[in-house]
């Protein structure tokens, strides 16, 4: 299915799901609205879904691994072989999100779209490599506006693939090394904030390595001149193949009506490239949480979403998506399971 | 156990086994720090526990209901009968926190502690009814003292026997028509906010019955004089039951080593007054959120507390509860399943 295919099946959200779905909340034994949020999750699921109460299905993430040429400018703490190595760790179930994922009941695939290493086949890795790692985008494109399509119809197969079978929520997570950089530098194509604004510390960098990362990411929009108008050119220039397949996930979880769980800082800029590609994705969106990354709070009031946590959290790899999606979990079987006012025989609001 | 031996035992936080958990989470394939909060609850709960990492263990809420005689004030938009129905409710498994508690793996134990009804035996109800209700505080003391000391008692008694099994965390919600009334009046006498200000729409009251709750509690202070200096008068004079049992099961939890997480606006005024009794139940406490009711962002300042949602809640019931219990046993589980930089063979960060 390619991209423009799936553009097109996007629909606005069912309002009238969305209505029936808030009487059917008033009618369960609480006082109306007392969930808050957990109610939000639930009557917006259900217009996702179109379906009242929401069905129960499973909980799918993908944490999506590639590398960054622009590592070659020192705006990481970490060496580049990282990005390899900590795919491991996710195969060997040893990461932070491997225990997020056990404990919430959320399945992981674990995707290949470019990581520097050729990883043992039968490793359990889902293969997508585009290629060893995009160029350095502070001296030119980062890949072509092939390689940015072909990524996010990746995302878009995976999604679709995942969609066909009993699906309850799709969340999505990365790795990759130098992977802030080239968030911040889409931040900065489709919002016009400044480099300065836009960079931050990422796994936890020193004062220097900021400095070179803000002048990393101010010769990529100067060399590369990024066309705010079309997400698939800021995508090539000073996008990265993780970038892409996420973008193309969302877009997918639109297409097939699937509640979609960003992650961080760069699962962000994923989202706002898909937004850029249709505006109606916003709908499917929710926003687990507003990161510690300087920026973060910025591309969210640019996304217009609201954040769920507030914890300080800046690890990526989709630990942030697991956490909501076992809440979004929990707000559908308060729509399914809560007795009603008159099931339980209580007597209602005094008048 | 009396609340004096309780008291007594209660320790200061083991801050070597805090530093000795800072280091154990350095050491995880992770960079330092990155998840965040949930990091806090894992070096928290070790240094509670004394134990790096923490152990597991069951989650256990316990939910207390009671009546209050202040609702003769008009203060409430449901009737009270409502306390008994919702009781009943619980027990066959229709609340939104019986769903939560099932979803989260968190054991419940419902308690009467001064309903004003009288429940079938052999319901699943744990009897400990002091009285069908406290009297109305806007005419004079809501309770003896004796009657508040056997509530702080009643509470300590459970906590003491649940931490003897195996215990992870302890929770506490409330159901009880008219006692947002009386936790604002414990806000009130403990820091000398006003009723104005400490009182809110509880389950969501119109203007007139707003004007009556904050003239019930004026009332309530000046008829009572309740003794800031005192926990024991507070409680008696303008608590509720379920209040001075919650406020047992918090000096339970502190002097057994147990953390415990608080709900809501009425759990707080518990929290409060336990905080009066002992200054060092502060460390075992995680407040789980901030909820709609306008005075709990005041009443989490008191507690020095910063809460882990604000989603808008105001249910209780434990609710909120029982959506951090399941995050304890999340931030537990990273401490013990993460792999080390070393065990998983990664390179560490650049220096």
């Amino acid at each position: 299915m390619t991209l423009e295919e799936t553009l097109a099946q996007i629909r606005p959200l069912d309002r009238s799901s969305e209505e029936a779905a808030r009487q059917h909340l008033a009618r369960l034994t609480k006082p109306e609205g007392s969930l808050g949020r957990l109610e939000e999750i639930g009557f917006r699921t259900a217009a996702i879904q179109r379906s009242v109460p929401p069905h129960l299905g499973r909980k799918l993430l993908f944490v999506f691994a590639a590398d960054h040429g622009v590592t070659d400018e020192g705006v990481s703490a970490y060496p580049k072989e990282i990005t390899g190595q900590m795919t491991k760790n996710f195969l060997a179930g040893g990461a932070a999100i491997n225990v997020l994922a056990r404990h919430y009941g959320v399945e992981t695939i674990f995707v290949d779209v470019g990581v520097d290493h050729e990883f043992a086949t039968a490793s359990g890795l889902c293969d997508r490599k585009i290629r060893r790692g995009t160029a350095n985008f502070a001296r030119g494109s980062a890949m072509t506006q092939q390689e940015a399509q072909r990524s996010v119809e990746i995302g878009i197969a995976l999604a679709r693939e995942a969609a066909e079978d009993d699906l309850l929520v799709l969340g999505a997570g990365e790795m990759g090394i130098g992977n802030t950089s080239s968030a911040a530098a889409i931040l900065c194509a489709l919002t016009g904030l400044t480099p300065a604004d836009a960079v931050g510390r990422g796994t936890g960098i020193d004062d220097a390595t900021l400095e070179r990362k803000i002048a990393a990411v101010r010769k990529g929009l100067a060399v590369n001149q990024p066309d705010a108008r079309n997400p698939l050119d800021v995508l090539a220039k000073v996008g990265g193949f993780e970038i892409g397949a996420i973008t193309g996930v969302i877009l997918g979880a639109a297409a097939f009506s699937v509640p979609m769980v960003l992650d961080g800082f760069v699962c962000g800029a994923a989202a706002l490239l898909a937004q850029r590609f249709s505006r109606a994705v916003r709908d499917v969106l929710f926003a687990s949480h507003r990161s510690a990354e300087n920026a973060h709070g910025a591309m969210l009031e640019a996304l217009e979403l609201t954040p769920f946590f507030e914890w300080q959290m800046r690890l990526g790899e989709g630990t942030g998506a697991c956490l909501l999606m076992g809440l979004i979990e929990t707000a559908v079987k308060i729509m399914r399971e809560m007795a009603t006012f008159e099931s339980a025989g209580l007597t209602e609001k005094l008048a």
